[in-house]
């Protein structure tokens, strides 16, 4: 596997209205994406766009907060009631490849392959074994539109 | 204030050594500088760069080891000893204006501007006035040079 683009970080908030004033006025975001709901994950999520010398098309923040009780990232603001750094995501061209070689290195993976919140299919690995990090594995989107708007 | 490239995300890890190669066997990375000290933050520093569309210039993978016992990074890493995501940090023009902005809003920065890993200023903002996110500010570097190599 070649590392790809690191397509955004997650950032776990109890308020992603809060988080969404946080980012255009304190940190003076300029694209910000209006939140939708991903039932599915448990998560209301958002994204926050960043610059590059070329464009908006910088590594995102997406803004999750929990979709209700049994939300995957309840446990994670218990420990962080202000929110936090959650996961890392990096593209791949083919996630079924990527599947198979992190599961041949014996890494584990949660749950099944499935749609992520940019549409694309997606996985986690266990952050026990990626050096304590939740990390994302997302294919890259096929139009190459790899942000919104 | 704008929001700015996002530079890089610290990582947090007992062990560089390890964390390489997890980077460049598990993760596919191809291009991670030498390890460096930086006794004046307590911390070993390397980077491991990330694509975009047009290059290597991707957010860069800051991996940080303790440098000895008083280290600031000791208390994360005794936390989460496996290691993990420990900060982000976007790029500003001038951090002069940028430390006089946070500071007319009233957010704690953590002591004096100083020189960080890439040769510009930087300083960090307490986590608690940042949604929980240890939030290191950096001045873009002025030949433009965003990466390593």
């Amino acid at each position: 596997m070649k590392l790809g683009r690191l397509n955004h970080i997650g950032i776990a908030t109890p308020s992603i209205a809060d988080s969404i004033a946080h980012y255009r006025d304190t940190m003076g975001a300029t694209q910000i994406t209006e939140p939708f709901d991903l039932p599915e994950q448990g998560v209301k999520v958002c994204f926050v766009d960043t610059p590059t010398d070329s464009g908006m098309n910088g590594t995102q923040l997406e803004l999750i907060e929990p979709f209700d009780e049994s939300s995957p990232i309840n446990g994670f603001l218990a420990k962080n009631p202000a929110g936090g750094q959650h996961h890392v995501c990096f593209e791949v061209p083919d996630i079924d490849e990527a599947r198979a070689e992190f599961e041949g290195q014996g890494k584990r993976i949660l749950g099944p392959t499935r749609i992520g919140a940019h549409g694309t299919p997606i996985f986690f690995l266990h952050p026990k074994d990626m050096q304590g990090i939740l990390t994302e594995i997302m294919e890259t989107p096929k139009e190459g539109a790899h942000w919104s708007n």
